[in-house]
């Protein structure tokens, strides 16, 4: 939590009380710079490069074909601010664009663009732990910009690669059937996060079932949390797309539209396996309390049957360490033996006793 | 939950950051091959042929009568691929087929093709488990398609047989009254599974009342895992079936209509059913934790009784063990008779007394 | 929930998988004959007769007269189907009046039949139970059918009683008043279960606010049962007469309409108080469960007080039980005197102790 | 909840089953007969009488001027029945006016009259508990007709003498004015009730969190159920009075409109302030049982410090307490101080061993 | 609580069953006088002062300008009521703006003014509590009313640094955009508030997970009372806005309406934050319940293996204390040792019996 507290922090002291629309990067510090890389490519030709100066990320010209700009990095405020002015951005727009701490959203900017801001999930599987990436897509006629926080590799490397191999669907859609490429890969990458906690939660299952431990709990609210995480980048996409494949978009084309309501079903798919989690691990917590009576219960049985049954025999024998005079078993010449018998009998009966009463 | 979430982890490895479209069979891996039926018939002809190669599968010509294809097995792609050629079906449609992890769904492609994602449910008595079979049903003007997961026997198997057995209303209706056929099948399904569910679920509850175990809190989260998985092939059906009776679909007849109504009053019910067995185990985990805990309170009153009697004895008995050279009741000739006499009224007056507390 | 269960298992076996619209008594088995009476009347005259042949139970054909034909037992279904017959009722229809696990529906069959199922509740003091009888209404234009299944008396008697006693309202309404009037009757009837089901939670309340008893949880939990027993039958009168109530029927009248209005209220009611006693179920058990927390607490001080204090005394007596050669204390006159002192100081430094800890 | 049961098994016992729109008065019995004041004003002139006989009570024929019939007391069936008859209203109106525990509802009646059930609610502080009062209005033309259980004073006072006092608001205003006044008295009573209730519970809370006690919690599920009278009270009135600002009633001015605004604004109030109470007492609930645990926690650190200090001692002297004839220690000049000193010993060892535990 | 609570006892003494209209101020007393500011400015001039008599905060006359009148203390009704008159507002308007107990509210005023309540937070860090200061704002075509409770500083300062300042947006702006600066700042300011909370409820949790004390528990209430007074100040505002953004207010211009929907959006993530927080404390809670129970069981297996190790000793003791005259043992020369390694022996065979149960 602490990482993800911070980020938010950030937010309020970077962000707070400054005048609306003044251009902010929020997230975390970062040392290298922007790789802002260029497509244009229609079913006929197909063409990508990196772009040096800010001056050749200009809006495309030629009509027939497909420009996808694709931001890497989003730590550079000058770089965004060149863009918004080349494609005519609201600034609300690219305040959003620069907030990694805005939640998922979807925005009309008139009827050139479509915004959609988006939270890439990855599975960290040491640290057991869900990372978030801070995406914002740009949907314009014929443009398509992407916008992420630097990482290790670019998340829609899938897609450049699959618009360089061969001339597919991609190739001959429009920039609106790209923008559901992109979408459906995020939305794809919630089964495959879902998928990694479900396997933890079940080992941790398996594990609580058998022996439960003290700090097993802990670990338990920690998936719990992760999978709030989940929800959370998940669950306002299930408003965004039912609303974007219902209302008339012009920058939506009707063929695409059968595409996105996909998407829409595997995010309602999402929610439902984070919902089946969610019960799971509650069913997890109960067991795990459940056993602790069980355990407490089982503790105090044996307390229960070592006191019965050493109580009255200690009682028997500190009887005849009594010192008064006339004590006629005392000389009983077999009354120490007669003594270890009944004893034993006691003994015998207590336990069956409690061997009736299931207490050993 | 281990083989239902594999199916979910195939479909993982299998399908996502494929190209949109891609088909792919994500179900277990299956050795027979696939069998596809076709029927055709009405009211005054039936004709049931196995089909041996793809191209006899086409749609039927003539308008007077109702062609039925029955697709058992869905692991062979490039069958399910030349259907979707031979009746022009939608990608994603055929993709849906194909993805035994899909949820219920209900999806009209255009004003040709009623398509519906239903689950077939078995309850395993064996390992006391439900066990889910993928089902879709394509409905055109005078076709049914449906596509199952290959199992044992046909799932529609009384349908055929009603079918053939006489002309009722079945060969009278038109392909819509088919289909309505086909979901009523498998909605009745459901309430036999859920009447095997509650039997197992009121043999717990008389258990558990009687005498309570560690384990039967596992076997209760199993039978609530069940039902929620019932709950889950259901619940999606509700709004489905709704939406399908008000809206006023080209592909089924207002006379046809009135049936759905039946159908969906049926679903309402199954879910209701579901609600009530819910409810059921919520009371018998109530039930078992408080048993738990009225234990508990039995074995600390046997601990305090047991206690509490013999603590005074003893420290009687160790007094009259001191060895002070001047203790007076050792040398009296009754003395240890009188001490006995002293522990026997002590011990009654404490057993009156926990009897009036209800602790014995 | 035995013999309810019985019910739903009786469905099961002879209904599931049947040709749709197959009529088929799912009830339990009765030996009795169905017992039909046609009234006739309007506000001159009033005509009752027992119907022998099933010939003469058809509709009828004067206009300003209202027919009610009352279907006393719904066993036999060769009676209902003829009934059925003569005033062309939709066999879905006839599905529903047998199928007595129905839950209640409200349907229209075209604008010639407005249908609803309803369930009479009694409650039975000795069993301390709630027993649901199944009934059927069908309003035609100047008719009323109703079904019901056998019992001892016809529930609705108050109504005969009612329309043969004078000319008030009933008489003078048409067939839409008299429906109101059966509705009236069954819904009042909720009140009189609720209120017997009241008294009992309220006195089990009392009794375990005094006295908790280990198997009253069992009590409470029956109780839910019955209370959700009345909820599920009268829920869905809540979305069934508030759509009577607002679209426009030509079978109810505008004037009956403001009737009908109050029974909605009288249902919404109901459901009110059957939300009070539920929540006042939940607080009884958690009273119960609290008070098994404070029974815990005063067991455990109880045995930590006896420990407490004769753990110092036995402890004492066993130091001058020892048998070193140099115990100079043993050889004081008064040593035996003065360790009895000290055990009471200490009994009571601890009494003291105890109290002041609210232990005792 | 003794009385209000007794309230609601008087309305079974006396109406249910008789025919609709009888009236009869299902209150407590009352020995006073009713009192019906008459007040005619407008901005001119105010006159008040006490009505003597019924033929007195007509409904008013100057148009500019209100009338109000203020009538308390509602247990004589005659003397309401008349007035239905003077201001022709509807039976089922007069039924709910005399059904005390019918709950709070609006009902428009034709473009005639306006009716609307409210609870006046006291707080009884020396019971603890909230007391409710039937109130009914008639909102007509040119008039207003208020009816109330009778009980010491009358609930309307404050406006009577609002309206003899000067020329205000209420004066100037119509019959709508009017009718709003009195809504928003009964409904600034919540708040009254609340403010009471809240500051009993904060008591409450005070002391539990200071010392709990066994029967706190009663008391606490005391004023849940009170507190759920006030919601049960208040709730129907969000949504009468959402509706009757929304639609435009030919019966309240567009001026009144905003004023009726500021009721709803007001309800809202009471209902927040009403869930904030709720959250309050589940808060303090929690803090009572978690307390219950920290006591026993608490009580089971005494019972083993005292158990595991004392048993390892008693021991010690046990062993030497036997009577071996080999025990070379016991002829120790100083065996008996070595040993109290190893005992010293032992004790300081487990004193520092549970303090480090937190157990001391 | 008890402060919060004075002002809603203060609300009832002074203002219920007045009547409606009546201005009365009903938050606490303050000496200081109202400080009201009058700010005149467009995109040419800024002129600011500070206005004596109420003369002169007429509204303003030239179109090409915006006035905004600040007012800072709402305890001087007369003052209020003056301002009132000027600008023609409403009396509700005024009574609400008085009521520093009113929850926030938007409401339309003909269509000359909207009018705003907005509770504006601060964390106290001190005493970990959130305050909250009521601030009204009225909307009108070409100005805009603010009124404040005063406290040490003025909550818009940093806005009228950014007015004079220099020409910015805001400069530039209509009244509707100084409208949406105020909200905007407000709105901003929740942020920072719940930073604080979640930064306490961090600290706290850590505390809890590492070792929980009994007196945690009341914190977490009083962090969660914290957290729900300002979800009931940010609550409100979610409608507000939702319904201010989709109406088609003719004060606020179609450019400003994009800027209030990023307001909308801030306040839908200052409920998601809250809500987390809400889960966090919830998470807290079960941890902090579950870890009493662990540590009971942990001193419930201490006080056991204490008792079952030196039960067995101690009765071992006792018998070879007792006084029988023939028993052999006592007379062996190596019967004390032999004794003593049994007892060892005992002591080591439970030792590795409670090992294996995990009790040490």
């Amino acid at each position: 939590m602490g990482k993800r507290h911070k980020k938010f922090k950030n937010y309020i002291d970077k962000k707070a009380f400054t005048s609306p629309g003044t251009l902010v990067y929020v997230g975390k510090e970062v040392a290298e710079s922007t790789i802002i890389k260029l497509v244009e490519f229609n079913h006929e030709f197909y063409h990508e490069k990196v772009i040096k100066t800010l001056n050749d990320c200009r809006p495309p010209v030629k009509e027939n074909q497909v420009a996808w700009l694709d931001v890497d990095g989003i730590h550079e405020v000058n770089v965004i601010e060149a863009i918004g002015k080349h494609y005519s951005l609201h600034p609300l727009l690219l305040e959003d664009v620069l907030n990694t701490s805005q939640k998922p959203k979807l925005e009309h900017f008139g009827e050139k663009h479509l915004f959609v801001i988006l939270k890439m999930l990855q599975f960290n599987s040491e640290l057991n732990q869900v990372e978030s990436e801070h995406v914002a897509l740009v949907l314009g006629e014929n443009f398509l910009i992407s916008f992420q926080e630097i990482h290790q590799t670019d998340v829609f490397l899938p897609i450049f690669e699959r618009l360089k191999a061969s001339i597919g669907k991609t190739r001959r859609g429009k920039a609106d059937y790209l923008f559901y490429c992109c979408c459906d890969l995020v939305v794809d990458n919630y089964f495959v996060v879902l998928e990694k906690l479900g396997e933890k939660l079940e080992e941790l299952e398996i594990k609580i079932v058998e022996k439960p431990e003290a700090n097993d709990q802990n670990l338990l609210y920690h998936f719990k949390r992760e999978l709030m995480l989940v929800r959370k980048a998940v669950l306002p996409l299930r408003d965004m797309f039912g609303t974007l494949i219902r209302e008339d978009s012009p920058l939506v084309q009707s063929t695409t539209n059968v595409y996105l309501r996909d998407v829409y079903d595997h995010i309602l798919q999402t929610l439902d396996t984070a919902e089946t989690y969610r019960e799971m691990i509650e069913n997890i917590q109960n067991i795990y309390l459940t056993s602790l009576s069980n355990k407490m219960n089982s503790v105090m049985k044996t307390l229960t049957v070592f006191t019965a049954i050493f109580m009255p025999l200690t009682f028997i024998a500190g009887i005849y360490g009594m010192n008064f005079d006339n004590m006629p078993e005392l000389h009983h010449p077999n009354g120490y033996f007669y003594t270890l018998g009944i004893m034993v009998l006691i003994t015998a009966a207590l336990w069956v006793y409690f061997k009736w009463k299931k207490y050993v």
